[in-house]
């Protein structure tokens, strides 16, 4: 393992109870009255939610600043900042999926500011407090309820940037796995995969020993696998939506990354993808994880053969060669069988993009903790995705 | 699973250099300079890290409270709450193991009141606040440097309670595990036992879902057992001792036991051996616990057959008792090769003093969460290990 630093504050609140102790835990951070209410586009009003959190809400004086869309956009996140100092807002909540909550991450850090948000984002000003703000979750797979990260879109610039900063961990989140019960199934299935793949990319590591992770990781990628088959026949079964809801929290919050860096190249891979097609994340990554997977195993076949006896308990008798094989099979297959996309084609993206999206991940030069790729290799795992 | 708050603000520094870390650590919670440094029974003062932390808290007025003992003892707290209200003490390091630990919390939280320190182990009063402390781990088994439990000793009523408040938290906690490499055997040996105990009493659960703990808790408790053997063999191969250390922690700082509550009968059935005779806790749980595992597999066999299946990998095809056995056998075997004591009469303890044993564990009525233990029940346990 490497050195490391392990700190996550947020307090994770998890049940069928749990939003109604929204008031409460909003007077832990702040004794003003003015609150942001940040959503999505709008399913919070036809679910009911919206009318639940009014209710609790109702000793506060609240804005809704709803819209912001999934791959949150930088000139949302401006909008948001002006009302924010606009009308002195003392705390925001985030009711949303991932995108929701990182857009508010940057609403939260950009409104102690007054450089453009973007200067956040590309590391040209370090913000140095925040406006608190809380989270309730309405679709599990990001992790972002419970980290420090946060994904930004400009699309004045096509561009899609990850950062992070020890002050954007929620206050707290709340989690109720029965609000999952009524998302569309490729939510849930975009939501297995993104999780899955956060596990993925910490599993693939460059530490010498990362015995503690990789037992983790394993161990909970095999019950998020178990309970997505459940959930996607049984959308109402409560067992399976709360280790699903708690597998994407655990999955990258900090829990199974200590000690090591993750490879995260297939995410900046996807990252450039999505940056030009307004494809969802989780869809991404189902595409091209196994197309990684297949590059990366040519050159370290060692690691993706303990890969498949950790996952998918291969016989230790196989082949090395064998091994390599069940793991990635394993992932695709699984993928493939809860009907996740398996082609970049499925997408009506071509070969004619391959070029644009590689250099886009290349703007910081050659990338990958695990295996490090240049133009070539990630020109080669687009075609193995095509 | 149940409804949960999940709350961990420890900043866990891990690594070889961890200790430089130091001054800085200090300074994000106090501009004060008026530390007390609490240790056990001087063993920091052979090995070199005494010298190390004081060269490193040359900028602090230091304050030496040393001589806190294994079980630590209230008239012991009692003298240093003394020490830190008469010095106004701004910050307390803790430097040894779970004892140094545990008792520095109780010292931590009553320095800020007027009460007699037991009143807080006993529920009479609740701390607003505490001294802020941090600590450096020299023997890696309570998990203490991360939770926010404590356990102390009242030798003028052999009582041995448990007590706990979000207050203590460490600050932050440096761990380097080579400061293992010099401990005595018997004191790895311990911190495996126990460490392995915290995972059992989190399985052993009242919970209809912990599938996500579950997956957590045997892949940990696997990566100790074999850790441990390497360590025992080889007590500086640094990647041993890197996964026993970060184990030890995440094996008690709330990682683990996410929506339910762990059966912890054990913990209490051994801690009324200990606040009699001065046993080493992690000694007297490789006594109890595979008497506690074979009394309650009994009741539960269907738990005890996934355990083996969960922590030994025991073929599917076995009988339900013969999954059972496995996984008992599994753990008494484990700790009888790596040297643990398996019978009260190593200690010399005596069917004698079984009753007043059985009478001390009850003074809350019967417990354990996953099967609930009456007198009689806790008498056939101690019967078991005799």
């Amino acid at each position: 393992m490497n050195s490391f630093t392990f700190y996550n504050p947020t307090q994770l609140v998890f049940g069928k109870d749990s939003i109604e102790k929204l008031p409460q835990m909003i007077a832990q951070f702040t004794q003003g009255k003015k609150i942001m209410l940040t959503y999505g586009g709008g399913s919070i009003k036809k679910s009911g939610l919206y009318d639940r959190i009014m209710t609790l809400l109702s000793d506060f004086e609240v804005t809704e600043f709803g819209g912001i869309e999934p791959n949150p956009r930088l000139s949302t996140v401006t909008k948001a900042v002006e009302v924010v100092k606009e009308k002195g807002i003392d705390f925001i909540l985030a009711v949303g999926g991932g995108s929701v909550i990182d857009g508010t991450k940057l609403i939260s850090a950009a409104s102690k500011l007054d450089n453009d948000p973007w200067d956040i984002v590309t590391r040209k000003v370090t913000p140095e407090e925040g406006v608190p703000f809380g989270t309730i979750l309405t679709i599990s797979a990001t992790g972002s309820e419970m980290n420090s990260g946060s994904v930004i879109t400009n699309w004045e610039t096509n561009e899609k940037l990850g950062w992070g900063s020890p002050l954007v961990f929620p206050k707290f989140s709340l989690l109720n796995p029965e609000i999952l019960y009524t998302l569309p199934k490729n939510q849930t299935v975009n939501g297995i995969v993104d999780s899955m793949s956060h596990l993925l990319e910490q599993y693939f590591n460059e530490a010498d020993n990362s015995a503690i992770g990789d037992a983790m990781i394993a161990g909970v990628m095999k019950e998020i696998m178990k309970a997505g088959e459940v959930a996607l026949k049984e959308p109402e079964n409560y067992e399976a939506r709360e280790t699903l809801m708690l597998g994407a929290t655990v999955a990258l919050n900090g829990f199974m990354r200590m000690g090591y860096n993750g490879d995260w190249a297939t995410h900046n891979i996807e990252h450039a993808v999505s940056a030009v097609h307004d494809i969802a994340h989780g869809a991404g990554l189902a595409i091209l994880f196994p197309a990684w997977m297949t590059y990366v195993s040519d050159k370290s076949p060692e690691r993706f053969a303990k890969f498949a006896e950790d996952v998918f308990d291969v016989d230790s008798s196989l082949s090395q060669q064998e091994k390599v094989d069940a793991g990635i099979n394993g992932i695709r297959d699984y993928w493939t069988s809860i009907g996740a996309p398996a082609h970049l084609s499925d997408f009506e993206i071509t070969e004619d993009d391959f070029e644009t999206f590689a250099d886009k991940t290349l703007f910081n030069g050659p990338f990958g903790n695990f295996y490090q790729l240049d133009k070539e290799a990630v020109m080669a795992i687009y075609q193995l995705a095509k």
